[in-house]
């Protein structure tokens, strides 16, 4: 149980993906997904049902997380205006709107250059290329869409972190097993209770760190949950608050995808599915929201 | 050829989709996409090729488009921080950044909210409906993800708004016949050359408002573009700058995206595919940056 | 009719300022600082010393009033950049950046504008002037800078809504009577209650409705506190919640200065000043952020 | 060594003003105002004529200048909603507004942690402390208000930078001669050209590099103009760009103020004036839009 790098007991010398797709890689996991998985992924929409995955962002509501705001939602032109006496020029009317929101303010996707240790982010790539001018390196401009196999599990009646055997467990049940390419999607609950009013923005149920070795075993590409990081907050690892990104988005270029709503997913009972996500092509950006979809 | 509505010439009644699907009904054409259309669009997918259809945010650059602000991204926190003496915490570092942009701002879906004439919105629906606090009824939020079978077709040869009688010409050479429920994609050739600084903000070639009845009778569910409004611009219409938006968006409820990237895809040569697109559930907006994909 | 201050029982005609310095005024009790005014402002400042009146703008912190959202402060370049290896060019380095707030999120003047009553503004102007694309009208930057003599009284020490018998006691304690053009500032303690975290954004110590006729009457061109709205919250009138803002503000054209720091004012024991508020010349807009500035 | 001004032939050292108030000291040339220079500057008001020194802010319109946005103004609520059916609640109705700016992008002044050389900053701090988090030291707010005498000359007719001597000659020819803590404002009709659309974004004329030393021993506070940058661009100091910024902001902590309006001031014919001007107090920002004010 003596378990990995990142402060715990260890004997084992650190694993990486760094380099295996190349010095200048910055696809990462996504070097996963070629067109086998993709159709492997197709073959899961069986029954044409589509489940989107994304959470209602809202005007001036947000999660209070990592200080980060909620949305902001202007109007710049609305009906209102005409209302008050604008005439409809050239045979109609129209609004229009402006939305500014931290890239990872609701449902989103991590960039590659979101997290990093001793200064060094995935493949080896300085976080000095990570500036106030945005990501020069690892922005999310770097990650294409991903449309491959979903695997789901649901984790929400454990208060503790969910450790690998447990996820095993899960998994097994529903007999699946991981395969290379796979997006996997945890449910906690917590996005639920936070909707309602009723969760904590600074704790919360998820992953524990024990689970890496497992997850980058596995070779999945994406690691998803509707709680805001996807292992569990605070850490049980004394030395890293966030073991598992630097474990699997760092040492692994595996992509995380939090705040995502999977309560529709779980109540149907299909642990495995068509998944697709494509970030909006934020040049430099270190995050983007997203809005996934699965198809059952 | 005398045709409809918008001013020109016709003795016929202008014919809408209004009640069709309920007096309450603000999906629109999302009504044509039953479980039969997503899996005739998930059969297209054979080569597991994808593709994005979405043309990159950067900061700073817009299209200058009816006044939209080019995005703006900022920084919360970078890379640069920590260089200038910020230390890692709890085992890790992290940048965190912001994005600000009009809704319509890149590669887009219009909401069905976004274009009304004489106050009235698709469904009957009043545009005081949409105020400065957002759209109550036909906001983006009530667009479910779109899972259909795309067509694309290249009219980029053309200077002259493309005619019913093309846009026919163009998909029968294709062998390709529209059906409901379809996403039809039409590239103009517009945004690669704004790309190259080299196209004009207040005109660019698209379809002919003489096309409006050809779709609105295929029951098609999106129509998108590589340029700024998917029908021509200035219209041919002298009564209506946007014809087509009034016809096909307010009489019929079907979709418009905008700003498409669809270079690759009309390289690639396949008229039909796999079309994902999933607006981001920002409630009471009147439209949405997307992320398009195309899956051959 | 027979209906002033607001459902309190009053047998008199509404008396307004509209029409006063003409039809299509909109500088309303500005009108009262002549010259004259401004120089008597001049002669209050005897020793030089400088006092602002502005509280501190913290990037992500706010006082929740009215759904206002806290001041955003975004780094575009800094020095972190440069630590990071950017090198200076030119000769120098430099750091710039971008505020983004409410007009009315700290330290404010509100404009003619801000505040209606029956659809209609101060001077008989339609809310319908003020718009989605701003105020065409009454617009805060129809406000010029004001430089007059200020006033202050500390009722901090009044959990009550400070009633005019009370107010008139304490400018006559400081042997101060009120003069056409003055600009009176109320301390009630609540800015640096909020400061400390000690006060609610729901309620609020300040002006009694009563206090109108007095105001008004004095021609006083400013009134201000260091609270959220100057008045009284909730207001003691079951008929409106701003009775003064309707009162002085829009039948008067008296401005309204709101989130004052009073604190070190009021600590000078000096009741009479120099006083100078300049907003921002924000065109359309419906209030100013200020710095104002007490010279004793 | 010996390089005093910026390339320009010296045998002298430099000489700054770093350790003369204190090591600590983050006011700098603010330090030159005591009460003598307040009541002096309120001496020179004799008319009570008050203008207004700053420039409009208008939505989407900007200066182009370093890339900075236009500012935005977006209304929250307005008279627009009302018309569009938003009863007027608890007797009133108002409206609400945001806005979003650079904090350079109009009439503004620069914070001492606007500009440094060799990663220093004022009194010797590291640029370092200016990061994405904001400045923490020389920060905006740390300069209280300014209230001290105005001095203006018209540079207007002079299409060359202006020199040292040809500023004392415009000084000379006004009876004026400079004292510690004044604040200095030079018109060079850049504003009004680029007003008329008339301008030229990445050159305007303004000061000489040789006016530093006069400058910078005069002991002047604040050096303001109608142009971007106050002094000449490009610079005719072949080693830097911005060489008066260097000796005059970074090397003796003298506040600089551009964008000013000077039209009406410089109409007026009165060479001294009281000048007031006091940022935003907008911690951590290394500059405020500013509303400065000057009374005759």
């Amino acid at each position: 149980m003596a378990t990995r790098f990142y402060g715990l007991v260890s004997t084992r010398e650190p694993v990486t993906s760094w380099g295996r797709w190349g010095a200048d890689d910055e696809l990462g996991a996504m070097n996963q997904v070629a067109a086998e998985q993709v159709l492997a992924g197709l073959a899961e929409a069986v029954t044409g049902r589509v489940v989107s995955l994304a959470t209602p962002i809202r005007n001036n509501q947000g999660f209070g997380l990592v200080g980060r705001r909620p949305a902001a939602h202007y109007m710049v032109r609305s009906g209102a205006d005409y209302a008050a006496g604008l005439p409809e020029r050239a045979g109609f009317g129209y609004a229009d709107d402006v939305i500014a929101m931290p890239t990872q303010g609701a449902t989103h996707v991590d960039a590659l250059a979101h997290v990093w240790r001793d200064h060094t982010m995935y493949n080896g790539f300085s976080a000095r290329e990570v500036t106030g001018r945005g990501a020069r390196r690892l922005g999310i401009d770097k990650m294409p869409p991903l449309v491959t196999r979903g695997v789901v599990v649901d984790a929400s009646a454990h208060r503790e972190p969910v450790r690998a055997e447990r996820l095993q467990q899960l998994l097994h049940a529903q007999d699946v097993r991981l395969r290379p390419g796979d997006a996997l999607l945890v449910r906690t609950g917590w996005l639920a209770a936070a909707l309602r009013g009723d969760a904590d923005g600074t704790r919360w149920p998820g992953l524990h760190p024990d689970c890496g070795d497992l997850l980058a075993g596995a070779g999945i590409t994406l690691i998803g949950a509707d709680n805001p990081g996807v292992e569990a907050f605070p850490s049980p690892d004394p030395a890293c608050q966030v073991p598992l990104h630097v474990q699997l988005l760092r040492d692994h270029g595996i992509y995380f995808s939090e705040l995502m709503a999977l309560d529709e997913l779980c109540a149907a009972r299909r642990p495995t599915f068509l998944f697709v996500l494509a970030p909006l092509p934020l040049v430099g950006a270190v995050g983007s929201p997203v809005s996934p979809v699965a198809v059952l």
